[in-house]
C-alpha cells in the first residue's frame, strides 16, 4: 500500500468521506491466532467491550468466532445483548456483573455475569432460586487492583461457607493484573500468588488472570484462559520491546485547504500558535469530535507520503492545522490524504503524542469517520 | 429533582443502565430562544455538527426546528444528509464545503456548501455549469483564524473578478472569530474590521460572524445571522461571568462496589494511587470509553447527594474509583447513583477537572450510556 493512499480511496463509497478509518479484520484474526499459539493449551478468549475498543464489536466478534474463538468478554449486559444474535453459540461474559433487576435479561440472552462481591453472589443465588434452575456465573477475586472483585477476606468467607454457591453453575474465577504492561513489576507475581492462595480453598473452575500484556510475561500467568483485548487491536502488549502484533487500523483525513501565512500570523482558536517564519499551513478534516484529542495541540504529528508534519495551533472540533512548510508543494494539495494513524505512525505513537495510551485513542474513534472493514476471508472491503 | 436521582431512574427502560445520560431538549430550546432574543432582529441559526456536539442531532435539530429555527450548520455533507428527512424545510449548510465528486449529492439533499477557497468556488461554479442551474453557496472569508476561508488577497481577487460568482446563488458570507471567549480580546474587533473591509467590495449577501461567545460580546458582531452551538448545549459562552444558559445534560453512573482498603494499598492500573489512610473506595460504572477522560485520574471530582468525592487512581476503560471515606456509609451503596455531570458539577467544571474545554467533554460522550431525551413539548421522556 502506498502510505499516502488509504485502502478505501479507490472505493466509491468512500468518495465523499472527509476522514476514512480502515479496520483490518484479517489482522485482528491473525493477532488472535498469534495469542492463541502463545498460550496453548490455555483457552484464548477475546475482550470486545466498548464496541471492541471502538473498532466495531459487530464486525470484530463474528470474525473471531469464525476463526474459532468461543469466549467473549463485554463490560455491560447491553453490549452482550447486542452481540448475541451474531454469536449464537459463544459464551458471552459481562465483566461488570448483573445489575439488580436485570437478572432475567442475562438468562434470556445467555449473558453470564461476573460476580464481583459477596453481595453480587447472594443476589445471583436468590435469582437462581426464583428460576428453579442453576444459573451460570464467573467470580472475580481481587488480588491488588482494588477496583472490583472479592477481597481476600471475602474470598476466605466464601471458602468457609460453600453454601453461598449452591444453585450456581460456577464457570470459573477471574482476577486482573494492575501492572502487567511493566515487565517484572513485583505486583504481578504477588497477584498471581494471591490468586493461587485464594483458589486453593475454593471449588474448581476455569482460572483466568492474564490479559494482553500478562500473557506475554510468563507461562505462569496463562492458567486456563486468557482475556486479551488491546493486543487483538494492534496495541503493543510489551511496551518495552518490539510490538509482536499486527497493526489493525489506519486513519486518513483529507486536506481541505493550504494557505501561506506570514511571520507573526496566528493560527486557530485563542491565537494559540504564532507563526515564527513564513509558513504553509494545511487544514485537514479531522478534529476532536473525531477522536483527535485536543491534547495534540501544538505537539502532535501526522504524515503525508512518509514525511512528517507538525500539528500547529489548537485542535478544533472538526479540523486540525498542520505545518507543511518543509514538504514539497506538489505533495500537499486540497483533496489529498494525510495519515493520522498508519504505517508511519501507529496507535501507540499517536497516543504518546497526545499524552495518553493507545486504548483511549481507539475508544475515542468517532462514528463520524467513514469506516471500512477489511474482510479476513477474501480481502474484500465492506463499508458503513 | 433530587440531585442524587437522575430523572430516568424511575424509567423502566433505564433499569439496566449502568450510566444514564439525560439531554434536556426543553433546555436546548430555551437556550435558543434566549439567544434569539439577544440578537434580534438578526437570525439565530443553530450549529448541530458532530451529532449536535454529541447530544444527538436527530433529536436536537427537529426540536429547534419546531421552535422556529430555520437554519442549521453541520460540518460534513453526511451529517446534513442524515438530518434532511427530519428538517424538510430548513436550510442546511455544510461548513467544510463540498468535496470533489460529491457536488451532486449536495444538490440532491439540498445541503448548501460553504466555499472556503477560490478553488472551491471554481469547482462549484463548474458544477453549476454542468447542471445548467444556479447553485446556492455560502462563502467563508478568513479574518484571522488561518484555518479555512479566503484570505484577504483572495477576497480582493474575488471582488476584482466578479465573474467567478456567475452561476452561483450567493446566500451569504461567513467568517469565524478566534478569541470570542475572551472579552475585549483585540483580535475580535480586528476580525470584525477585516470582515467589513472585505465585504465592502463584494456582492451583497447575509453576513455571519459570531458564534456562541461572539454574540454576547457586542451587537456589532450580530450582523445578519449568528451561529451558536456550545451555548445551545449549556456551555458558558461568557467564561468570565455567570453562565446565561440553562444546563442541558446530566450524567449519572451506578456504584458497583464499595470496599475498605488499608493504608499503603494501591488502587487501579499501574498501582498509580497509594492510599494514605484507611479508606473506603467506591467503583463506579463509567470510564474513558464512556467519555470520562483519562486525564481525570487522581484529580477529578464527582458528587453523591451533593457531597463531593475525588477520583482516585487511573480511569479505566469501563470503571472509575472514587474515595468515599468521608461520606456517610448509608449514602454510598452498590446500585446507588453518582453524579458526574449535574446540578453540582456542570460540564465546564468537569472539563476544567480534565484539563480541557466543555466542547470536548460533550463530543466525547459515548453511545454506550443509556440516553434519555427530555421532550420540550410535554416533559415526557423518550429513550434510546
Amino acid at each position: 500500500m502506498n502510505p499516502s493512499t488509504p485502502p478505501s480511496k479507490s472505493d466509491s463509497v468512500a468518495r465523499c468521506g472527509a476522514a476514512v478509518l480502515t479496520i483490518d479484520l484479517a489482522a485482528v484474526v491473525a493477532n488472535w491466532r498469534t495469542l492463541r499459539a502463545q498460550v496453548a493449551p490455555a483457552v484464548c478468549a477475546a475482550v470486545v467491550k466498548a464496541d471492541a475498543y471502538g473498532l466495531g464489536a459487530l464486525q470484530v466478534a463474528p470474525a473471531l468466532a469464525r476463526a474459532g474463538c468461543t469466549t467473549f468478554f463485554v463490560a455491560l449486559l447491553d453490549e452482550g445483548v447486542a452481540l448475541r444474535p451474531y454469536l449464537p453459540g459463544a459464551e458471552i461474559i459481562a465483566l461488570l456483573g448483573a445489575l439488580p433487576g436485570c437478572e432475567a435479561e442475562h438468562t434470556h440472552h445467555r449473558i453470564v455475569p461476573v460476580l464481583n462481591s459477596l453481595g453480587d453472589i447472594g443476589r445471583w443465588q436468590a435469582y437462581a432460586r426464583t428460576t428453579g434452575q442453576r444459573q451460570p456465573a464467573w467470580i472475580h477475586l481481587d488480588t491488588g487492583m482494588n477496583r472490583l472483585g472479592l477481597g481476600a477476606d471475602d474470598a476466605r468467607r466464601l471458602a468457609a461457607e460453600p453454601e453461598r454457591l449452591a444453585g450456581l453453575t460456577l464457570r470459573g474465577w477471574i482476577s486482573h493484573l494492575a501492572c502487567a504492561d511493566q515487565p517484572d513489576h513485583p505486583l504481578s507475581a504477588a497477584q498471581l500468588g494471591r490468586f493461587h492462595q485464594a483458589l486453593a480453598r475454593l471449588p474448581a473452575g476455569l482460572r483466568s488472570l492474564a490479559g494482553s500484556s500478562g500473557l506475554w510475561r510468563s507461562r505462569a500467568f496463562h492458567l486456563d484462559l486468557v482475556r486479551p483485548g488491546a493486543a487483538l487491536y494492534g496495541l503493543n502488549p510489551t511496551p518495552e520491546t518490539t510490538n509482536p502484533m499486527h497493526p489493525v487500523i489506519t486513519l486518513y483525513s483529507r486536506i481541505l485547504q493550504v494557505r501561506t501565512v506570514d511571520t507573526g500570523a496566528t493560527v486557530g482558536y485563542g491565537a494559540a500558535c504564532v507563526v515564527a517564519r513564513p509558513s504553509r499551513i494545511a487544514t485537514i478534516a479531522v478534529g476532536y469530535a473525531d477522536g483527535a484529542l485536543r491534547s495534540l495541540a501544538n505537539r502532535g504529528h501526522v504524515f503525508i507520503d512518509r514525511q512528517p508534519a507538525s500539528v500547529v495551533g489548537r485542535v478544533s472540533m472538526d479540523l486540525m492545522t498542520i505545518d507543511v512548510t518543509d514538504l514539497p508543494q506538489a505533495l500537499v494539495q486540497p483533496g489529498g490524504w494525510v495519515e493520522l494513524i498508519g504505517p508511519n505512525r501507529n496507535v501507540d505513537a499517536a497516543a504518546a503524542d497526545a499524552g495518553t495510551i493507545g486504548y483511549e485513542i481507539l475508544t475515542g474513534l468517532s462514528r463520524r469517520h467513514h469506516r471500512v472493514w477489511l474482510s479476513p476471508a477474501t480481502g474484500d472491503q465492506w463499508t458503513s
